[in-house]
């Protein structure tokens, strides 16, 4: 590999990456019914089921920060951004492997708080350990878990299935995790710069839970059964609204106008993103880390759903030609940029 | 957590730290068959089959050198030993999800020759890469594959099925990938001290490759049917068969007596031991990365695969209380210790 033919991955970005390195990938296995490119792999298991798989990490430095990050929570987080993906594809999440790669200067202790948090989610979610291994790293704590779950086969919702003037609904609220971590971030610096303040983290609970201890919206699989109300096309928030809202376009090739006076943002996200001159809006739409489902919904389930605490019809799906827009509160269209998380050209951050 | 009460990864080992962090898990989940204890996870498909899977790592400085490492035989390994864990249940693979976290030095272009291993692996194997990540780090690079496979239900092999007076069986030879590490380890050290002095490594192709880019026995399991054995227990030879041997003693309550003279070791690596002033069985026995089949058969079936070029008899299972032991040339019994691989009290290993 010759100097002049080196392009760093700054210059083409996750998805670019992402792309180029699957693009190869063959279906040889009559078992693989849908591979790369959703929230999570598809697999034959019987006549009437598949199985759903889906894989992510947490690595030290990137995703997360010692020094504010407490274990149990990490463990915690770990297993539920991945059963989100399971759910994400509507399926029932039932077990997961760990894969952990750990420097030798944390103690045994450590370990134990960390799987505490695991072996928690796995209670709450009700999903088994099954599996895992656990080696050294030369620096720095990695958790990659893969979560594996079940679902009826027509019961499976992908990204792409989503039609032009569907409802794109949104649960729960978005950018506090995002606020959550400016707050923390803050307050590390504070305490770099002067050791003997004590980080003022009162009143910022709900954002710090956000960020560090989230939760995966298996309820509201639940109460879309209970309404009769099936998603044609789904996606968890974890990149930020923008990335999720710019999937499921390309997945199902459409446009969409969502509007930005619907957009669910708690007050205690828009004071403080107001107190750290961030625009509420950016951290919906770009903050991540939310693990809340972007579904579609067709139009006359709309009633359904209506004054539903749990969701809000954000905007709808137009052609594909028409493009991917915000309509803000003066009635602008304002193009909605596919940004993702480029961890590539970060050098440090908590996310 | 008070500092006093700190214990450290290297008192506790791999094997201490991996019981005490799973001693919780809980099965909640009725489609869960095995969970954590053998080379794969036992999940229920349907009816008659079960689905396998499993989860392994390679960290750089851990597990592998750059220096030394062609990217495309790492990515082709990462694959194989993950295949190996569901040929150690007795299953076909057919699917593999890869979990990447790569610092930004890596240009695009070596990360690509990465994937052409992966895929070269898929392709050589019949098996489809169906999802993962891929995310930075702060320093290093980290490959996390899961495997996964399916079996019939009456044909999963587990580590515990074996039983008193069973032969014990090795495919292979064992012993190369330790040395060709070896191999490797003595030009680095050599190319350190003088930059100048091109590394020899002249006459060493099999060890290099056994180390660098090893194979997963999935041609064994066919000989096997083909010859209608059926192993009682297996295992795959990762951390060393002494490793090995412990865990399918373990799991199924015996002891076992394996030769000296019977241990299957390539002339290269004898002779290479000696020039490294190494014992041979000791490379066997501890050397580890092999990716070989352990297993054990009924008795009867000794004459069904006697004279197999890929299958070696190396010793038998005894009675629980009789221990562990291996028979040198001389006669004397000599007590197996289970090693594994301590990776948490090394500094910088290729392993």
């Amino acid at each position: 590999m010759s100097e002049d033919k080196r392009t760093s991955l700054e210059e083409i970005g996750e998805f670019g990456l992402i792309d180029l390195l699957t693009k190869k990938a063959k279906k040889r296995q009559d078992s693989t019914i849908f591979g790369v490119g959703d929230d999570a792999a598809v697999i034959e298991k019987n006549a009437d089921d598949v199985t759903l798989v889906s894989t992510d990490s947490l690595i030290e430095g990137i995703h997360f920060n010692m020094m504010y990050t407490p274990l149990k929570h990490l463990g915690y987080k770990a297993v539920v951004v991945n059963l989100s993906d399971i759910y994400a594809m509507n399926g029932t999440a039932e077990q997961i492997t760990v894969s952990l790669a750990v420097s030798s200067r944390f103690p045994k202790e450590a370990l134990e708080e960390l799987y505490d948090g695991i072996h928690t989610a796995c209670e709450i979610y009700n999903v088994d350990l099954v599996g895992g291994d656990t080696t050294s790293s030369l620096a720095g704590l990695m958790i990659s878990v893969t979560a594996i779950g079940s679902a009826k086969k027509d019961e499976v919702v992908y990204r792409s299935g989503a039609k032009e003037n569907e409802l794109i609904v949104v649960t729960g609220d978005l950018g506090a995790a995002y606020m959550g971590l400016q707050v923390l971030e803050r307050e590390k610096s504070v305490y770099k710069a002067n050791p003997d303040i004590q980080p003022d983290l009162d009143g910022f609970d709900y954002l710090l839970e956000r960020q560090l201890k989230p939760e995966a919206r298996k309820d509201v699989l639940k109460f879309l059964k209970e309404l009769d109300v099936k998603p044609t096309a789904m996606i968890d928030v974890s990149d930020g609204l923008a990335s999720e809202l710019f999937h499921l376009c390309k997945n199902s090739e459409l446009g969409c106008q969502v509007y930005d006076e619907k957009l669910p943002i708690d007050t205690k996200v828009s004071t403080t993103a107001i107190d750290f001159n961030v625009d509420p809006a950016t951290c919906a739409l770009n903050g991540g880390e939310d693990y809340e489902l972007l579904f579609s919904i067709k139009q006359e389930d709309f009633d359904k759903i209506k004054g539903n605490p749990h969701m809000t019809v954000i905007g709808h799906f137009t052609s594909k030609d028409s493009g991917l827009y915000m309509i803000d509160k003066q009635g602008s269209a304002i193009e909605l940029k596919a940004q993702g998380w480029n961890h590539f050209n970060k050098e440090e951050t908590g996310k």
